[in-house]
């Protein structure tokens, strides 16, 4: 094997991801990672800090996916129909991967320290959200509320959909999340 | 000193707070705690199993208070109020120790493991809210749902009051949070 190693980053992943939900995660080793992506420890460490940021390396793109969508939103709409705007951003990156994206959240559901981890994540990302929606002038406190109240929506479809047993899509979920919060609120 | 030692608990948890608060979480050990309360570490060890669990200890009061609430709300209101119940609960439990949470956020926000460990005790208490409202005949979706939007109102309105300059309860807080969720869903 030459120096040069395509998709090295790409194949670490799935290697470890296989490996994850083969063995679990406790007990895989970056060595074994390497290993069976045909790469070198050395190799690892040059994409990746620790075997749990292979898990969590794409949060920065959707980060970006929802931040992106709320700066790119038409004036004119509310805080929570930019919130949708940057779910949906969301929803299209997730679903390109939805098989990576169903293999991960079963490594997760069954690690204590990930589903910390992931908790920490989606904090981010609503803390994110948050940002973007006072970049456009929404108040502090609505742009937290709505930024909470879109991560609440994605957490429910997301779950919803890893667990499906059908082909409906996530932005579908997120649809119907979204309608059962406007059913929920409209009842009180 | 006796052997009796009054409100012996009580008075480790404003010691450590004290502390926490002078001197900062990480730079505090519980040979202080105790010495400052006048106990002795062994008294310490009898109440609390590390100086964290000295800021977490009272979620499970929280708790009970979110669960019961939801449990005794009348078969005829929707989740969403059971959930507001559940909140203003929670809220009369919060109010009465009003300078010791406030006194508790300021450690836990100069501290990124307590922050880390606040999510997952809303996480908690997420789960515990959804499984109560289960209980009501709420489906698994609607109850997920329903929680996950009243810990974000929470979430919202505790760190509104924490920060406030005037007397205001935190009720009043959640009711205006409330409000703003019905103006931000209504308006989609």
């Amino acid at each position: 094997m030459g120096r040069w190693q395509p998709d090295a980053r790409g194949r670490l992943e799935r290697a470890a991801l296989e490996l994850y939900v083969e063995r679990g995660f406790e007990r895989t080793s970056v060595a074994e990672i390497a290993e069976r992506a045909g790469l070198t420890e050395r190799t690892f460490f040059r994409h990746y800090a620790d075997k749990r940021e292979v898990l969590f390396a794409g949060s920065s793109v959707l980060q970006e996916a929802l931040v992106g969508a709320v700066a790119g939103a038409p004036e004119s709409v509310t805080a929570l129909d930019a919130v949708a705007a940057a779910l949906g951003a969301a929803a299209a990156v997730l679903q390109e991967r939805q098989e990576h994206a169903r293999r991960r959240q079963s490594v997760i559901d069954a690690n204590t320290e990930l589903q910390e981890r992931e908790l920490i994540k989606l904090a981010s990302l609503s803390t994110a959200l948050a940002g973007a929606l006072r970049q456009r002038g929404v108040d502090d406190a609505s742009a937290g509320l709505a930024a909470e109240v879109g991560i609440a929506i994605f957490k429910i479809a997301f779950r919803l959909w890893v667990d499906r047993t059908d082909d409906r899509e996530l932005s579908e979920f997120i649809g119907q999340s979204f309608a059962g919060l406007k059913a929920v609120t409209a009842d009180g």
